[in-house]
């Protein structure tokens, strides 16, 4: 039997976390898990030898993270074409002070994908885009107006396979050296959540606040 | 009379925001900000043509960037080197939810910094590295210890000068298409703000919590 939760990515010479290689992780359930929480990648590629990075807009499903944009947009033209894309997420959840300086660290989930994005074909783009939605505020898809053809037409897609992945995860307080234990400096975890506010309605909106918006969270 | 708050950067290729152009800001001030106010930052260079994009801590005092880690890192390691270097900031303010799946968005601040790193030199390390401390919590340098010799041996610190970059800042409310504000959905922002829990005090700690710990906002 298939037991998805136990998955686990190929590591490959990229992939594989070689700095505190015990952050490292590959099972496919949380790699998808990260990649499903964070509202924002960096998607590095090359041009002219040297590289950019550029933030945008993630989703998945499936096995697929896509991207969209401006069918003129300088990022999606050159993945477009099949340049090699590293796409990294990252999910920052706190502050780890240490009694030394140099143990301090930060609690973070992260996840690199490298590959080669695709453009998704014309009669898919409705379906995938309607995801992107639902990524981002579940509920919403339905409520909105849907794409037109002309908005469609200006719309490019991409779709990555997440093949070669990995994550990196720090959980948990500070390690410091046995002898500064001693020292009398508060240490702990200050804990980070990105964190929704009150909701600011545009103008002529007569609609209440939706429940899926008063209560957002990733 | 020289006034800090009016200085530009010079436009290059690589910065110009192409992509809503309304959008790029080439501010000094406005780039220095949004690199003080993050925390993470996302580093592209390229090993074997190909793009590898990773989060890592980075902080600035004046015209610098710093990025610091083991001397055993292969990003670090690289950089060193001198490769060319993309590095990418992004503040995310909250989510856009307009009438149309098309006009969604998010507001963000972002920064992208091009150029080459340099090791810095190692008499200068101590307070390069206590600007980081004082970057991500103010007011914890003088209650810690220091780095020793050993330490310091171990980090390497490097420095990639900000004469090459842009800033990318979108703010306000949908703008939707005129005959979709007569749709009866809600629209408008959803603020998200990076926001501090309770303090999780380590083992062994008598202290109390720091009131930069108790009062930590960006």
């Amino acid at each position: 039997m298939t037991n998805v939760a136990t998955e686990t990515m190929t590591m490959t010479e990229r992939t594989r976390v070689r700095r505190l290689a015990e952050r490292g992780h590959y099972e496919t359930a949380t790699i998808h898990a990260i990649l499903d929480e964070a509202l924002i990648c960096h998607v590095g590629f090359v041009i002219d030898d040297r590289p950019v990075v550029i933030p945008t807009i993630h989703w998945r499903e499936g096995n697929m993270l896509y991207f969209h944009g401006s069918a003129a947009s300088r990022m999606l033209r050159s993945l477009r074409d099949g340049v090699d894309a590293c796409v990294t997420v990252t999910l920052l959840d706190g502050l780890v002070l240490a009694r030394s300086a140099f143990h301090h660290s930060m609690n973070y989930r992260s996840v690199v994908v490298f590959g080669k994005a695709q453009p998704v074909p014309e009669e898919d783009k409705v379906r995938v885009l309607e995801s992107l939605v639902e990524h981002v505020v579940r509920g919403r898809s339905k409520e909105i107006r849907e794409p037109n053809l002309k908005e469609l037409r200006q719309t490019l897609v991409l779709a990555l396979p997440i093949d070669e992945a990995s994550a990196k995860i720090r959980t948990g307080g500070p390690v410091d050296d046995e002898e500064d234990y001693a020292l009398p400096v508060w240490a702990g975890v200050l804990p980070l959540t990105l964190t929704p506010g009150a909701a600011i309605a545009d103008r002529d909106v007569t609609a209440e606040v939706p429940e899926y918006v008063k209560t957002y969270a990733r």
